[in-house]
């Protein structure tokens, strides 16, 4: 692919730095990356938001999940008293959390802290109809990039993208395979901790929701809106509008990882706005980034979702963005390059 | 090995927070890790410092390195004016930064910023003699002890180790060698950027110093002043007060492993203070890691040294205490718990 003149400039600055040419390995990526998405040699990841999309799912009911469906409900209230697992890790990187419901299965209008932009309350059993009707589909993916927008205007630099729904590894799962060619049998993992029948049964509904679906088309958006979950949409259309405000975009796990693949889908040239935080335990998590080319900054062993995983890369874009835009070259602090040895 | 009280209540506090059991992965041992050493269900890693200890090597006028020996004075020079990788990722960190040279072959005291504990002005050539003294090694070990110390004294809650010496991956290798018994090929790798042939040779060194010394004793101390350098004894004696005073001691790459190598091997109950911050790119990390059972935190691919990987890490760090001592358990958030479902 041809090197914009901002990446050239960025790459040719880094390695002017005091260090041995590529002795800071992925940070020196990152770091390139991130001056070629803003355009300039000293970007900024601060201020950032992390933005959490929850919805619910019709294919949970079929039990494929180790949490009842009433799980997503209780977490957004979670979300919303600040007790969660994103709540904490936010606060410990110093970023905004922003929680959207555009589709759970009950009412949470008493909650602080939570959008409502409900699109359905939940959606369909994926492996028997297709998840969403059209107009719900473009409803999803307008509202996720209205907010991906506003927090443009709030003037965020950085958008992290996670997620709340309980059985949407499952719709994730059969989004991935659809896209990439994969069997359930790779992709499928075993979530927030199933067992190993109900894994064997959820390889089931995924290969029988894919063979439905993929028999009608193949066009992402059909996948998107057959497969998807509300949430998913929603973060396609964050990460459609992120990228193309030059936002420095992050995907969390595996499911905003199947969001990305869509939205790769739709638009090849996003590819390289988004970073991708890190390589979760679910099994099929790396096959879906290898496909990306995704070079994931943190391996922790995370398999949470809520967007923990991206809000936890967020210091390390930082401390890439610090190092392109305040180290010293050799000429400016007098020390030998490598290139003077005899 | 028994679990400590504080362990075990660390364990059972993370289980019932609002996640499914080991979501969290690595961060879940971190902050139990965290826990553990400040006898604490809250841990605290902030205030944090990063203390550089720099020192110059005999062995480095043999051209084990690709830059010339100057270069350590140089860097010095850089870390003083705060042009370094380590300058710019301890401000994004928000960690302080504190350079101490122990044995730079330069007059070092017109720059500010740098503490003034010249043990000698470099080491001997380790494939000829032993490094240095059994004075000089006191002397040495002693002065990472007292800054520990005075970093606890300054109420810093976490010390992270790194250092800077032009040559020290050889005498960090030889140390490793010693105390592994890894042959010289598998633990040198091509540090800083040494071309084939300076690493055949590079090789020889190590495999020349390891067998003159061991020959005489294997015991860690000897072995540490016979092939080590001034700053990497200096870690020594700060991850040995540091660990002792209950800071969270936080290791960099493959020089501080070599140094928490002869710290565990002196006082094999420290193992589990450390934290091991970062799997480098050099060749041999990962063997010395794999011996001492170290969970590495980050994978960037880093080879830089300064402490760079140990800073980096620590935003993680304070991740991982934030989760325990903030996040909701299920009774708190009304949230059902997996052993609920039916």
């Amino acid at each position: 692919m041809k090197m914009s003149s901002w990446q050239q400039r960025a790459i040719t600055e880094m390695n002017n730095k005091t260090k041995p040419s590529g002795a800071l390995g992925e940070l020196e990526y990152l770091a390139i990356q991130l001056a070629t998405i803003q355009k300039t040699l000293t970007p900024v990841v601060y201020p950032a938001c992390v933005m959490v999309f929850g919805a619910d799912h019709g294919i949970a009911r079929q039990g494929v999940s180790a949490y009842p469906c009433e799980v997503t409900a209780q977490m957004m209230a979670n979300f919303s008293a600040g007790g969660a697992a994103i709540n904490a890790i936010c606060k410990s990187v110093n970023a905004h959390l922003k929680v959207i419901d555009v589709g759970v299965n009950a009412d949470l209008k008493e909650f602080k802290n939570i959008a409502h932009e409900k699109v359905n309350a939940g959606t369909n059993d994926i492996s028997k109809n297709t998840a969403m009707t059209e107009a719900e589909y473009h409803q999803s993916m307008k509202t996720g990039g209205n907010y991906a927008e506003a927090a443009f205007e709030d003037g965020f630099k950085t958008l992290a993208l996670g997620e709340m729904g309980i059985g949407n590894t499952t719709s994730a799962a059969a989004i991935i395979c659809a896209l990439t060619g994969h069997s359930a049998e790779r992709i499928v993992g075993s979530g927030t901790g199933i067992d190993k029948q109900t894994l064997i049964y959820k390889r089931t509904v995924v290969d029988k929701a894919v063979s439905l679906h993929l028999k009608k088309s193949n066009d992402p958006e059909y996948i998107l809106q057959a497969l998807g979950g509300f949430e998913i949409v929603s973060i396609v259309g964050a990460m459609l509008m992120s990228s193309k405000l030059n936002l420095i975009t992050v995907v969390d796990g595996f499911i905003s990882t199947a969001a990305a693949l869509c939205a790769c889908a739709i638009n090849p040239g996003i590819g390289e706005k988004l970073i991708f935080s890190h390589q979760s335990a679910e099994t099929g998590h790396r096959l879906a980034l290898a496909h990306l080319n995704a070079r994931p900054v943190l391996n922790l062993g995370l398999r949470l979702g809520e967007g923990t995983g991206a809000a936890l890369s967020i210091p390390i874009l930082h401390s890439a963005a610090t190092i392109l835009a305040e180290m010293a070259t050799f000429e400016q602090a007098g020390v030998s390059s490598k290139a003077e040895t005899p």
